[in-house]
């Protein structure tokens, strides 16, 4: 990789033929490797001969072109004056509609310290977010309908408060896998960080750090492994893994290696989300985005020609979304048979199936002798009319109370308050995952967004455990909540 | 019908005594049929003396005035003087404000490939259709809530997915009545697709023959059943004929005896249609759009004399619609005892009752030994109030499951998603008929609008039969839905 | 009653101590009345030596002098000049605001031939009302919750409809106490009807006779029983009388003997509203006009000074409104030992509980040996949060099915589409009232409203009959109608 | 006490290290007590070496000074130019915007004879109120849900009305722990009255005194607990004690002794608030006020600066809330074993236990031999997701009717209308409490507010015993109500 380039150069390599890219001033042949991109080859192609680094980075983790580009493809550098070239023409480059807004956003928000629930942190980062990114984050599947339900599930579960019960001491902590949590929450995987914030990932991993609480990481990252793994505040800091299989074993195991050698401490085997769940908004967001330039081109200029045509044309949906493309590999032939097993022989590490989401196969859970189950529906990202978790965490401890003593269940999907958490316990949940608000978190405020988030959670929880009459979590039961069958009027949905 | 006739001739005959009309070049003596018309004689009387195609085409099948008009009415055809005299005039006729607006959504409108659901081709056809046509797609009875519960129902079904199991082949396909169908929908009956596109009910008949999908033809279609026919992508292409039974039997048996004859391969009995339901927006269309004209009359000449006139007459109403007359001769007598051994006397072919509302008359249905029931409340369309078709699937299978081993059982009204699909297969129907989403994908783009939708409902089911853990339609079974006593919030409805 | 008098000798008896009112060119003396005027005194002495036609006429009926006054306190007639000058003020006086809105309303209204459903007339009604009387007609108790649950509570009941069943001929009449009805509605009790249309009651008579129905006529009608029974088209049309009782045994029986004597054919017996309802929106209604009328002035002159004034003032609201006058004196201490066997004992007529509001009073009523029972709540304008009347229905069918056979079972409150009266006769009404539709209708357009409503009512029955496969009422049963557990999307309410 | 200062002297201290306040023309030292003010030191040094007398005087009763701050730390009088001063400062300080918004609502307010309910003098509240003092009344828990959950709740209860029984007779008094009570309703302790009033507390006793109701007077009354005894109409007036216990037994012992010898009549212990509930609009307020004048400002000047400099900083943001830090001192580690033999000990008076959320709770006061039990979740203001009280009566009826006898339960929060008292006199409640009901008439009207909205509960609930046909509150009972299983729409929520 001595060679070094000019532009005029690269700029030759802009076809199927012939791809080359820029990245961070590097130069590479991702010819032979168009047709095995996950997001498909189109939008590559669009940067053929180009600079693709502000496309390339927010989405991918730096390791990525060396895990999946042959040695031999990293052709070498630009030259210097090509450099300064690109540098210029980043710099240059008119910003567009969308990115103006943002920054507009970020100059208007509030401190951090006024930030007083996850709501208000989500209202801030749905403001400074881009379009793009937000897409992804907020999407689910078909109408969205699992997704609202997730939340709305939880408000049909009230409370029997009890009094009269010594409360000043007050402990919230408890242990997930044997691993110490300052609160009953966790970070469920939720890939994709860098999309909200440059520092991505290691905002979250850093803000767990300092407060006590574990974070689950996700295959798709967009920082490395490493890089996470490096931002821990301590070495002792746990980090669960999220595994997405490969469908080819030798690289899964690979992948689940590479963890362990860093330390991770769970492997949670994602097991909903072996095909793209359809999450039209993401989907839609490339093309609603190019109507909003569009729009803005109009009023500046004349590019209606080109608009106009390419409209005609219509031309490919890229209809995998951003997440589509992040598992396009991913194994659909996953069983409890072989693929338990083949996890076991690889890692002694506790292992927790993630996406659970009825009782029967909870059952099967436990009879397959792992560690935990995460009943997840992955944030109504995959099917729509998935039960929401807590309404399966119910019918769980109603019908097979005796799951609870094999296996620890957690849930995530829709919980967003003190109260959520702890109704969650009551039902017998051992911890509850959170993945959207700590992507927004880290989006609107970095690490310090993370640290507020957290620390909101544990006013809710200890407030809540207080005025339940509860002092540590081992006292949240059945009998605090009921199911009823009314449905409050909420205010956010 | 070899005379010829100036159009001076013709305008003489325009009174209820001497009716001539003009369509399609040709005249046609309609005076003694004026009492017969099921869309009664006013609308043709609008019309005596004068050109009449631009109103009748959309609505009739181009055979309606060989069979229900005497050979000696058929009296000629104009001369090229009237005929060059029509044309122009057909050509220097001012649009109306609402063909105006249909003209500018139909440029406006997006790409075919940028539909990812039904519902966003839905959307594009509630734009481009006339004001006419939408009426008659969209209309249903009275306040329109059964066919509005008709899809709120399906979301009261959540799944219970299972996972862990192996899906990467994973095959929707079923039969219906012993046809292949590549996925278990079909194109339920429904009349007048020359409302929303020129080329009508083709346009499904080869969307569907390439998908390799099932169309139910309509008696009440506006190409005639040997057009339909000749449409097909090829001769094995099988096509379902929908019968609304003539209240004459001979009539009726003429009728099916056409069908057998150009080869359609099952009748399905419409037996929840024998007096047309109260559709109030259809009814209710024809003032609406006088309305509209009359305002933009106002805006630009002073026709404001005569239309306070009419108002201040008033005149019928037509109370029938576009859908009552379509069934105004329809069998209100039809009973068990004499309607089924009847049709199996004319006919070998599998005979579904479609319209079953209930448990009792599946059960009947069953002792009648039909091969099949369509549970239907005709999308919402008739009797307001008679449950909507999936709950009513849902207590079959409760309460008498031996009926899904006698016959096959099938559902239509309401369904719009992969999921409403697999719910139903799962509560034991073999397939699903959907009617209007093939008259707003064929209005909207024509045969690609059709083979669109066949395209975004298979993918939508392949993937939700991956993500619920079964790879063919045999594995889905009861257990894996649950009727749930809340309503989630729906961003449609 | 031969003495004339100036407006200048009247306008001297403009005070509490001597109180002389004009009333269509008479003069009255009602200083010994005040006292007792259900409405108050102060409404009265607003008038003290001045016109009252226009503000009397409309809620009273013309007997109402002759009944409440006696006959030495009718002092005379206006004199030609102080005639002359009444008639010239009426004329000359400035339109309200109300006034004049209703106007415009009336000329801008639909031909009735357009009128498609009740709620059509009704939205016309509520257009040409004017405030003070859509604020009687609409209004209902405290948040008028029940009013609305009246109307909803029909949308949680679902047909289960039969198919293949003769239905060609179909007969939706029946009888009510004997009478002959051509279909299973009658005109409820409403008070009234004048302040809608001049013609008042009788519009609902003619209308009803016409059409064969039967109207139960309110002792708070503003004709005279008298009037009405002569609006009869024929004499053998029934009538019914809906007896408010008065608290003197003595009143209340020479109210009843005088129904006797005009013909009327039976007494509905109103229990349910002893004491008036808190309809606020019609106690509003006199300071929501002052506020309108006062913006109106402001807008015009310099009314400014009094109208603050007056705000300073405040002074009494009088919070009984419109419909607490009219039952001031009513019976509060009927009972079933002493009011029967009281009405018994002076007619012979069919005797109806109106206002039974749970099962067990409809057990009493059966022990009471009454010839029928009304489940009604008034309309939702007495005790909010009394069960809405089809639901009464529906328990009282589940607990007590004896009694229908005992008695007579009927319902009012809510009822707008054939499809509710079908509902209501499958659970075993023998026929269902309704009062707001045709005060709307007579309304909006006199009696051939009324006579539009009942077409519209028998076009919908007929029409469900034949839709649920039933060809006369005696085959609407239980078996028909599913109390579901979901509340469906209403557009109206 | 004896010195007295000047300003300038004053102004000195104005830090942390010697920190003197001026109230009422009064100087103090609050240096020592800075770490102690339960609001917080900050809201403190805000006026530190300045007249703190406006912030002060609403939230603090004036004998706060007294009890809490030690004898020398009163450090004299101002000086009479110092008075002037200050005086004159007072009244040339430019009002907010907020005040001007106050002032003009005032203005233009409906007279109080016009209120028809407690919604109408709500209303009017919502509109006079300052926004500070509104966000601490109205405000509840989180997203507010229990608060609008416990006015739900009341509308799925439903009626069984009696018919023909004797009513004229109605007496809807009532006693509540042997006390007389004009109606079964009394005013449920709510603190800080002279937010909404200058004149406070006082205006609610002399009213509730007047109509012959019993007021519950809160441990944070913004009047001494001797004002409020001083303002009753008699000295027979009962007065209840809301009593927030103090960690300290001795403290809250004194608190008790005070009341006991001032007349009290009752001891309601308040259990459901030994934490701050997470009241969002309160603990906004500061900010948004803040904000709200930054605007007017930048209109009118250039604050800009230093407005954007704040902002930067952040700062802290009091999480507390008024509510807060009211009871920061409050006993966290109540129990029945101790908590209620010490409360036994001190007096003789009733007791009640204020904040039963629950049936085993209920139990648990039964077995503790109190008084009475108070179901209450504090006006949704501590844990949401408590159940509504109506629901935890309902439940309590249903499961332990038993407690019934032992006890007197009363329930409080949503209550708004005769119907909601009489449901809970049907399912066993000797009387309802209202909160904030009685905050907002004061705020509204004063004194004449509180009358007013004792005529109108006085007024539907015996309209409401009459129309369910009983005459005295033991007829009440529970076959009258039904809990339905729909939710009734609901104007207001």
């Amino acid at each position: 990789m001595s060679r070094s380039f000019s532009l005029d150069e690269v700029s030759k390599h802009n076809s199927p033929s012939s791809c080359w890219v820029i990245i961070g001033n590097k130069v590479y042949d991702v010819t032979e490797f168009l047709p095995d991109h996950p997001g498909g080859a189109k939008i590559i192609l669009k940067y053929a001969g180009k600079d693709a680094t502000s496309a390339y980075e927010p989405i991918h983790p730096p390791d990525a072109l060396d895990k999946h580009l042959p040695r031999e493809k990293h052709l070498g550098s630009l030259d210097s004056a090509a450099a300064s070239a690109v540098k210029e023409a980043a710099q240059n480059r008119r910003k567009t509609k969308d990115e103006l807004r943002v920054e507009a956003a970020h100059a208007a928000k509030p401190p951090v310290s006024r930030m007083l629930s996850l709501w208000d942190i989500e209202d801030v980062a749905r403001k400074v977010l881009s379009y793009k990114a937000l897409a992804y984050y907020a999407s689910a599947a078909d109408e969205e309908i699992t997704d609202r339900e997730n939340n709305r599930s939880f408000s049909r579960f009230f409370f029997h408060p009890r009094v009269m019960r010594p409360v000043s001491q007050c402990d919230p902590s408890t242990t997930i896998l044997g691993f110490k949590s300052s609160i009953p929450v966790f970070v469920s995987g939720a890939a994709l960080a860098r999309l909200g914030h440059p520092l991505g990932e290691a905002n979250i991993t850093r803000g767990a750090g300092r407060k006590g609480i574990i974070q689950m990481v996700s295959s798709n990252a967009s920082l490395s492994y490493a890089q996470i793994a490096e931002a821990r505040v301590s070495p002792e800091q746990p980090l669960f893994f999220q595994l997405y299989k490969h469908r080819d074993d030798h690289i899964a195991e690979e992948r689940v290696r590479e963890v362990i050698s860093l330390g991770y401490n769970a492997i949670f085997l994602t097991v909903d989300a072996i095909v793209a769940g359809n999450r039209e908004r993401d989907i839609r967001a490339p093309f609603e985005l190019e109507e909003q330039e569009r729009e803005a081109d109009q009023a500046s200029d004349s590019a209606d020609k080109s608009a106009k045509q390419e409209k005609e044309e219509g031309g490919d949906v890229n209809l995998l979304g951003t997440a589509g493309a992040l598992i396009a590999n991913d194994d659909l032939d996953m069983s409890w048979e072989r693929t338990i097993p083949w996890l076991r022989s690889i890692t002694k590490l506790p292992i927790v199936i993630k996406g659970i989401q009825c009782v029967e196969d909870a059952v099967l859970a436990a009879e397959a002798g792992v560690d935990g189950i995460l009943i997840s529906n992955h944030g109504g990202r995959q099917l729509e009319y998935a039960l929401p978790c807590i309404e399966v965490l119910y019918r769980l401890r109603q019908q097979r109370p005796d799951v609870f003593d094999k296996l620890e269940v957690y849930i995530d999907g829709g919980a967003r308050r003190g109260t959520d958490v702890l109704k969650a316990l009551c039902l017998g949940a051992k911890a509850v995952g959170m993945g959207r608000p700590f992507l927004y978190a880290q989006s609107a405020y970095g690490e310090e967004g993370v640290v507020r988030a957290i620390d909101i959670l544990e006013r809710e929880i200890v407030r809540g455990m207080r005025l339940l009459g509860v002092s540590n979590v081992k006292q949240l039961v059945p009998e605090m909540v009921e199911h009823v069958n009314w449905q409050p009027v909420l205010s956010r949905l």
